[in-house]
């Protein structure tokens, strides 16, 4: 049986064994998901549509809390009036299914955006090479509006771990200097693919992946350096979500 | 003659007639792209590649000052070092270039972002209907990585006001729930368009624009609510941009 009480909640540190959800939208993606990890959910008593999460939790049987004091704590966002409180969890990728491949990537809003990126294309198994932002940070789960729970995930400390485990897919490294330029016509079509991106400040290491599948290049002017890493992976994945099917 | 003094400056406000650009990056596009607008370029004590920008600034005839403390009061960064000064200025769309229009983007970083990809796939017109974020905030402009300089950009008070002035552009407003779901395939060809983009938050107003041009959606996974604006605008302007020979 659950107990109503959770202890003392600390502000978040990435060392925590457990994370928060801050606001209804986050949550509420939490609880229809991944019920199964979530510790307590608190609701503010100004927030407007307590009836409907509530609700929600009760179906779920979900802790249900009050206690406006958590909020100023653990947010510091005026108008989070939501919380949901959860065990960090470890996931698997699948291995017959196509994949994003994010190495070392630096920014949480980044990381977000592209989680919901994948998201949003079906690509749902997103693999982190370490060092990386952190993926269970409030902001990463704010910036993937709540769809890190719609996906699977898994971290490895580099990237020959990662294909020592998934030896099937077929690799495509996003880089400025590649060989094959991405266009409409020719994206390619194959079932099982890796979509692979670098960091946004150093992109991939041009020499390590040369060797690696088969380096994409997205067409840009000479006019910028490079695109925003968020844009380069919602561009690749779109294009190779479309033409495989996915969307 | 040029004066060395330029009186004194204050922290950036909207209505200011002049604005800033933060950091070597950003500076260095402004002075290669729009030497004109520039009031002076600041120079840290500590900047490594004085010469570089010392160089530039004499060989387009600009206003080089040394003033440490101008960085605080100013950029409240850490890491910025060059600091330009610039007159705000105004541009016109050139009438036979497709465009990108932005119905009332509210974040700056957003709005910079898709300068950033508009610069990058040559759509170097940017039309903003107001009210919107500013343009010229030192934030919209680092997020921008200096490519507005590269484009022209113009701001219209309704969608209308803008249709008035360009009558021959064919229009394709990106919405939820639109007739036309894009995909590789039906990418429209076509040389002059105008690609439509709401407001983060709310999106357009499907009424309206349902009876604009031809609307257009892109095709996504139950998963997510929506995709990020900058997402999406990179998307469309993508597909749009290779599908009629801009890159």
């Amino acid at each position: 049986m659950k107990s109503n009480n959770i202890g003392v909640l600390k502000t978040y540190k990435k060392d925590n064994d457990y994370s928060y959800t801050l606001g209804a939208y986050a949550t509420i993606e939490m609880i229809q998901t991944r019920p199964e990890i979530i510790r307590a959910v608190y609701i503010h008593s100004n927030y407007n549509d307590k009836v409907l999460i509530e609700n929600l939790c009760k179906s779920k049987n979900i802790l249900r809390l009050y206690d406006d004091k958590i909020f100023a704590k653990i947010s510091q966002k005026e108008n989070c009036y939501v919380l949901g409180v959860f065990y960090k969890y470890i996931d698997t990728l699948e291995k017959n299914k196509p994949h994003i491949i994010l190495v070392n990537p630096g920014d949480m809003g980044n990381l977000g955006t592209i989680i919901r990126i994948a998201a949003g294309f079906n690509i749902c198994n997103v693999g982190i090479i370490t060092p990386a932002a952190d993926i269970f940070n409030p902001r990463t789960i704010r910036a993937s509006m709540g769809s890190l729970f719609r996906i699977n995930h898994r971290q490895f400390r580099s990237f020959d771990e990662y294909r020592s485990i998934y030896e099937q897919h077929r690799l495509f490294p996003f880089m400025l200097h590649a060989k094959t330029t991405l266009s409409l016509e020719n994206c390619p079509k194959v079932d099982l693919f890796s979509l692979i991106f670098g960091n946004e400040a150093a992109g991939l290491d041009e020499e390590k992946y040369s060797n690696v599948g088969t380096g994409i290049k997205i067409p840009q002017s000479a006019l910028v350096d490079s695109l925003n890493i968020s844009v380069a992976a919602g561009i690749g994945a779109f294009l190779f979500a479309n033409r495989n099917g996915l969307i």
